[in-house]
């Protein structure tokens, strides 16, 4: 082993055992380390702050275990200036390019510091210069959009995350701890979640729900209309099958609200599904359905008419789809970044597809609540990076039900 | 195969798939069949009727089979007289004992037939003789308590047994079809299970309940307490568990219902577990540690309060335990067994061990719901022979929040 | 009530629980209906009959009620000729299309039938005429793919479909019945899947797989490779994922290795993952890597050795994604479709999303089984309209270990 | 706050988050901290060494916090000399008892250090004195067991405890962190856990076995038979379901051997279950049906044959129960003790409700792996206080299918 570099980290490490799962990493990629200091906070609520001397067989080993590390909050304590190459080719990065973490990023070239405006996981950073030659923004870019020529930072070197704020210290939205567990005082949860977005909407931000299907087949689209008429759903990511079912239930209504209402499921193969999606392609659109008065109800009905946004992207499974949905998945994600601008709280419901997609290109800073009744989900979601996720394993339709109650005064079950 | 026997069925044979289940048992055992006679219902409503004949290739398997398909409510065409045996050791039947159901079933003897008061399924079928010899009742024993001596029927002659008629059919508790979801719209199923109930209490019937500690862990105690004081809680089966964990949160309220209130989980190593164990040991019940006002509140308070009959059970992962809890499991049955009276719905919540030991004892008449968050706690219920379950896969939590609602005029969430 | 037809059915109904479906389905589509006829096969192995009248309010209602009917192999006993309608618009079927099952259909034109060539579920039936204004051919397209002008079939007469010999008459691969359990004897349906594919293959036909990451994940990439090298797999239809893990393996061999030989999981947030993504996509294709002696090893690799097809569509939690992709979900199902000549027996493992997305396009008459460790997999599978699918719930590593000990004489565990 | 204490922890305490677990514990018992020194251990290796001053308002709620603490490891600074008092009532422990944990524990009696012989969670620390009136020993008594008059440790004063060296430090059996997942390289699992034992064997230790009915159903008999034949089953924990089941397949074998064979659970309510534990009853024992040839084959004749020991303890839902079964579930506890002498390895499968009760009377010091598809098992396990738990999630009948291969030479599939 000969190549070294001190890092550091600050923060309520022990609380929430972020120096273990570092001292992991360093294992897990094949290097050895020295604390070279760990001040710990005296005081139940100080922070604490490590300083730490990671030694890797080569060059090469080190950057990637360096950046590694910035996925836990942990920078270099001399962190220098990034390096920046060109890419050679479309939709490829630089060999050795920096792979970025959801983390507040800041990027040292020439000497300046410049914070990243998008912070996006397993992106590059690209680096544009104004028409004199000096840096002008650094942002967050897919491997898949990255063109020649484009300048991408290259190793660790000159790059700095920081990590949020524990919520805990940061208000009333700290309610769970980081298990996973059904058994849980489920109301109280509701409240929590219910308070969250309040306040996103006090503070002037936006709502972003992530949501599959089992919010229909639950018989929770009522509950989540009426918090489409409250305001609280500003923007919903979705696939086909959430749009589709909402849709199917709104237009044949008679039958299949009978079924809803008889609890007996009705899934695939009915001529319902398809015909319901064919329905909406001879519109055009879903916006279209609903202003030639084809679509009266249902959730995407009620986003139209309150111009809330949507974005549906499509999936290998998909009948029809809805003309709405973007069947190109690159383009869907696209769409979906382009949603993100001051949204200040998330809440994904019953699907574990745009859980992860939505996980994928969210800042860490954005508080992010998952409820499914599968525990799988959202261990899948933190597992993957979204280390903020809060996750509820619970009945996704009794917990739409109780949210509404709690957000929307005159809410009562039909 | 030289054994054969002609049986028939009555009922909705085809919307149920019972026709289905009998010719796969038939083929299980080995048998063969011919059907004689279908006659189907020709309208929607109209019952079908069906006579088989089934052959084995020995006079033990013909006895055993049959006795098998009586599970699924066949009858021999030509029934004869029961054949009785006496036990010769205690908690021993005879060899070739006919092995019960859960279904209402009649026992000919001497030429007149008799009702079985107490249909429950694995046991043995009693004779009793008046002083005159003449037949006088016939009941059901499980094997542990049969004594030498005792009468007991063999075989399958002479044995009638006759299948619920479908819920649906009888009145407005026939909510779910077979099948096992956590996809149905949960606020329906509320409300079905609360009209359950009431139907129960409106016809002078009880009703079981059969809990598990989950009540507690996600925060349902207040809702429970609520439906006790309300009257729906006449009966309550449950472990070691879900009192201790009752009345752990009831003393150590301030710390625990801090726990709980903040949605973190506290399960065992806990001392405050132990504690209130040896609390409660020391008073010597519950009752009494109610009556010295030792314990003030949660779910078994409020049954002691009022009145309330409550069955615990005790199991090999139990701490204490409780002075209340049946540390031998067949008094333990014994017990539950003798509080069956009247019961005219049960709701089994949270529990797999107390549903299917409950399960085993509950005659086939008594409307079932069971509500778990894990599907297999229902699907095992329905496996081993309880097949008017119907099963909620639901988070239990909110679950009970919402059938206090409905069922609790004044109820409000804390 | 007033519209009215008259269909027929043939096959093991009763212990195939189809006729209980069928009176499901007419009730629920709000009809009635009265058995006129009913032959029951008398002896274990014949085949029944039956002959029902079914009763709707409009004839819509019944349209859509005998479409619905057709997708559990029930004819009208009168088909009549099939009317033809032109689409008016690209994309959008007219209204009142027939929605095609996945069973083996024909249908009548001209007084003469016609096989559709590709029975695939939710589809329009396309007619084709020749130069002459013959029919010429039935085909069936997906609602996406048709054009203005083109001939589709509506409503349900002059339609035709057959449900498949069951599988226990059809040979050996018969193993499980409908119902999904992780409690089956798991060695023993192993080797029936073994069975099952060195059948296909005996019959010159393709066997086809779909998988998910866990493939790679649970370790038993070393035992696909050696059912690749074995000729077991023909074609595979995967996501992003799988062959990305695959790769991340094979090109960081040592470290990856180590976390997959120690047990201890690796997901996202790793820079392995978007490095290899890089690597990959700067080569221009798998294929190339492989050429090239970039990629040496692993499933992807020994695919593209042996000349095995593969479809990778991609999904909106992607990463990349590799240039392989088809990022178009709609082109991916084409390219699919594509690939589904020739195909005898699918197996799908370890991925919700592809095997509902196969299902969709699958004839019924292909044998199909799913292994995945969570029960809703399988599940949703059936319900969606694959009633043909098994399930086997175990786990996915040691089920493909011992598959390849089954299929592969000289395998052995490394 | 006025009341506080210095305590000590010497360990790898960030590599195992068991500082973050101790912080956590304060605060949820309403104290607060201040970290006095914190010594790290510099290199990878080393271990590190924390003094904390915890605070609580009251001198209860410090030593119920003290007590709390010690079952992460924690000792007080001073431990000062243990308090004793007499139990004043059969059952019941004087207040303020010291709770105990499955650490290996010592206890200052009169200045001199006693190890307590038999680590075992949530009970009482019990004093014998010679007849000298000097201290002999301290040992673990569950609270059902103490009697009046008994010497039981009070407070936490003058006990200590030390927690297990970490798994990797102490051999090769240390394959799992402290993640439950079903995504594991399952083959390299079997591969340690056969490791596990034979170093157990190696060590003169005995292997306890803890197994669910689930071990019979997945078909795994005849492999579990093969380990108990090769000296690798020593002591089997479990209940009437896992003997029974075993008994009923070896008694009717042919038609429940072909049930097996073809994939067809067979649950109960088959009058197979009831007629096999009548049979067994009549016997006497499992043990005298096997010597009169009565049972000839499967798991319990096994471990009969090769006189290795059984504890079957019985639950509610048991229907017999065969004559071995403990009904008492206390009595069974402490037979279950009893057999825990020299056990060094212990493999818990398919059975949460023996597995959590084994877990609650195992020295944490012995080697715990535990199999199950069902995750909630083994999360439950750990939650329980058994943190040397590790957990498996696959499917049983192939995993012991696996084990046998890597375990019996000459093993092969039948």
């Amino acid at each position: 082993m000969s190549e070294s570099e001190t890092v550091e980290i600050t923060g309520h490490l022990m609380d929430q055992g972020i120096l273990s799962r570092v001292l992991d990493d360093i294992r897990e990629y094949g290097g050895d380390y020295t604390i070279d200091r760990f001040d710990v906070g005296r005081e139940t609520d100080d922070a604490s702050h490590a300083v730490i001397t990671v030694t890797t067989e080569d060059e090469e080993g080190l950057q990637r275990l360096l950046m590694r590390l910035q996925t836990r909050g942990v920078n270099m304590v001399d962190p220098g200036e990034a390096e920046v190459a060109a890419a050679t080719m479309d939709g490829v990065f630089p060999d050795g390019f920096y792979s970025s973490t959801n983390l507040d990023t800041r990027v040292r070239i020439d000497g300046r510091w410049l914070n990243v405006g998008n912070p996006e996981m397993d992106c590059g950073l690209v680096l544009e210069r104004n028409e004199h030659g000096a840096p002008h923004r650094v942002f967050t870019l897919p491997m898949s959009d990255v063109r020649a020529g484009m300048q991408v930072v290259c190793g660790a070197s000159g790059v700095q995350v920081s990590i949020p704020r524990p919520a805990k210290a940061a208000g009333t939205f700290g309610f769970m701890e980081s298990e996973v567990s059904s058994e849980k005082p489920q109301a109280v949860l509701v409240r929590q979640v219910a308070e969250g977005m309040r306040e996103a909407k006090a503070a002037g931000k936006r709502v972003l729900w992530v949501g599959g299907p089992g919010v229909v087949h639950t018989g929770a689209a009522p509950a989540m209309v009426a918090m489409v008429n409250a305001g609280y759903v500003d923007v919903l990511f979705a696939g086909n099958a959430l749009a589709t079912h909402d849709i199917e239930a709104a237009l044949y209504g008679t039958s299949l609200g009978i079924d809803l209402a008889m609890g007996s499921g009705v899934e695939h193969g009915h001529e319902h599904h398809i015909r319901a999606l064919n329905t909406i392609r001879k519109e055009g659109s879903i916006a279209k359905a609903v202003e030639n008065g084809v679509l009266t109800g249902g959730i995407m009905h009620a986003l139209v008419t309150h111009d809330k946004e949507f974005v549906l992207v499509g999936s290998v499974r998909d009948d029809g789809p809805l003309p709405d949905v973007y069947t190109d998945v690159l383009e869907g994600q696209r769409a979906m970044r382009s949603h993100l601008t001051d949204v200040g709280f998330c809440l994904m419901v019953a699907t574990m597809l745009h859980s992860v997609a939505t996980g994928n290109i969210l800042p860490a800073s954005i508080p992010l609540v998952c409820v499914d009744i599968n525990p799988a989900t959202v261990t899948k979601l933190a597992d993957r990076g979204s280390s903020q996720a809060r996750g509820i394993v619970t009945d996704v339709g009794l917990f739409l039900e109780q949210l509404a109650v709690e957000l929307v005064p005159d809410y009562r079950r039909a």
